[in-house]
């Protein structure tokens, strides 16, 4: 008190395990792009800030391409399917065995991402990041709507409320299999999809670890979900939470809280975004499994934000909570809560309209 | 105060003026049709609240067609331009000859919104529906980017702060043009697009008129706007607009209302509505001054609000208003303050998105 000097804050930062690798990435910012930007924006008979966040997007894309032109390659969806062990403690109504059917659905070509990835020109890839059970004997060959990667980290994370969900090496070779995965696709857009039943815990998890928020809001129902569940169900939900808080305390930097909380799909995702990034490619994503693995990347590797695009925004405190942190302005505002990335191909043209809006006024 | 009875509210229910012809619009609410777009959105593997408002968009068109399939032909974009005798209050930062540029940007094919039409196979028609200027000489017909139909019912409005922006009889001539306009079009998709300088402040008057919504929310700038122009600049702009509230306190009905404060875009745009909804066409709109023929549509024909799909919502407080009143959850959040019609150009794939989403799983 007397001295009036504060204690040094206390670092939180852990160090990162030392066989991770890091792509290297570069912020985008660049003020003589800025300038060409609304040059172009003034071409089409209107002030550019009348485009609202289109015109902003039109800057982003300017930015992360820096004048070198848009490849021809479709953009890749990659949708990654895990298990959480955390399915155990009753934290989704959906049975663990639905991941599985999900992946099935995709690689027989019966869900509306399919369709919209066909209409769109998109190329989809289904990656087995850690599911819980083997799946049932696929589709012919021919028959196949999507690709298929095996990259099964584990099957299924542990159940966190009783031990970490993963070990440490087991986080980093989630990290570097995503990357590996993006390196080998081609193009220069990237879509992020998840389907994992009770994620939504995890994702929860990550944000109140990592942003400081309180669980209870982290993993507050949606209006719609607290009219569909009963309050007693919500609650007992969150005490499980609370409880797998607790317990990993200490799991503070991100690649810690990652391995004590997170999800094989949530790390591959950070992964793929880095290497994405570091390739100046566009990573456009929409669920909240996405955005926590976006705060991951972004705990790793701040620069990676530049080049994240938020396809939508769902109804649950939680995710709105999430996007502020993230400083995210998502572009469709649908309460969606289907993940597999339909709202990253929704949002699709959207991304597509901004992009031509700098080849305006030229035809 | 003793008889504790309340005095019987007096209706402020115009009689509508006898030569309006106003077409029959039905309700579209139908059980049936609701259960077979649930049941069709499970085949998807999805429970169907998880498509939020994407699921609420099929349910709606489901049951606009009630049944019958969607035509083949283009979606139809109407961008109706007029001139505002208000302007000459200082109303707007562009000066009014701005809106037949507008026209001729469109007409040349020279602008964002020819360009994504073009993309999205929608037919592009420019209605004149006021304009306070002849036009220059047109581009010769071959180069014509689209269909440009004159119907103007005066040289722009007059100034609303010295009298009635147009008469009762041309209220009601622009209100059937607008239907005859509908009427001579194919096809069952109607998007609504204005360009008219000053017309928020006219859509901001019909808001607080018609909604009993203060004057100074209506037309409170958006937090951009708030750092672009100068509050005292603002302030002056808002004092035209009570000044005029005052004077045509009187003009209570839809009519009455878009006679003394509208403009011929805004009168268009409601006529429109009214035809497009009673052959059960979808009209899909973006703008505040849209909003506003919104409100003078529904005031006149309250089922035509089943028929309405507002694709974007802007920063503007008045704009936010004006949806909740219309009681319009957007599809797109991009603040933007393009008019022409490039917010519904950009929410159509989201739309054919829904209508698409009932024909998944069948394949």
């Amino acid at each position: 008190m007397a001295s009036g000097a504060l204690p040094p804050l206390r670092s939180r930062v852990a160090p990162l395990p030392p066989d991770l690798v890091l792509p290297p990435v570069v912020h985008t910012r660049d003020s003589a792009i800025d300038a060409a930007v609304s040059e172009q924006l003034l071409l089409t008979g209107q002030p550019a800030h009348a485009y609202g966040r289109l015109g902003d997007l039109s800057q982003q894309m300017a930015r992360i391409r820096a004048g070198t032109a848009w490849s021809a390659e479709p953009p890749q969806l990659l949708v990654f399917a895990a298990d959480h062990g955390l399915a155990d403690e009753g934290l989704s109504d959906e049975p663990q065995t639905t991941t599985g059917q999900r992946v099935m659905d995709l690689l027989a070509g019966r869900t509306p991402v399919n369709r919209l990835a066909r209409q769109h020109g998109v190329a989809l890839t289904v990656v087995d990041a850690g599911l819980g059970h083997a799946l049932p004997p696929l589709p012919p060959p021919d028959a196949m709507q999507a690709t298929l990667q095996l990259r099964k980290i584990a099957y299924g994370t542990r159940n966190a409320r009783l031990g970490p969900a993963m070990s440490v090496p087991q986080a980093v070779a989630a990290l570097h299999a995503g990357m590996d995965l993006v390196r080998q696709l081609p193009g220069d857009v990237l879509m992020l999809g998840d389907t994992a039943v009770a994620n939504e815990g995890s994702a929860a998890l990550l944000l109140s670890r990592l942003c400081g928020v309180p669980l209870s809001d982290a993993f507050a129902p949606g209006m719609l979900q607290m009219m569909e569940t009963e309050p007693a169900l919500w609650q007992k939900r969150l005490d499980v939470l609370l409880a797998v808080g607790t317990r990993h305390r200490h799991a503070v930097g991100p690649v810690a809280a990652l391995a004590a909380l997170g999800g094989y799909e949530i790390a591959m995702m950070a992964g793929a975004m880095l290497q994405a990034a570091s390739q100046r490619r566009l990573v456009l994503l929409d669920s909240v499994a996405a955005g926590a693995a976006a705060l991951i990347a972004r705990g790793l590797v701040p620069a990676v934000g530049d080049y994240l695009v938020f396809a939508q925004r769902s109804a649950e405190t939680g995710h709105r909570l999430m996007l502020i942190h993230l400083q995210a302005q998502p572009l469709l505002d649908l309460d969606m809560r289907v993940e597999q990335g339909l709202g990253c191909l929704l949002a699709w043209p959207t991304v597509l309209a901004a992009r031509r809006l700098l080849e305006s006024g030229v035809q």
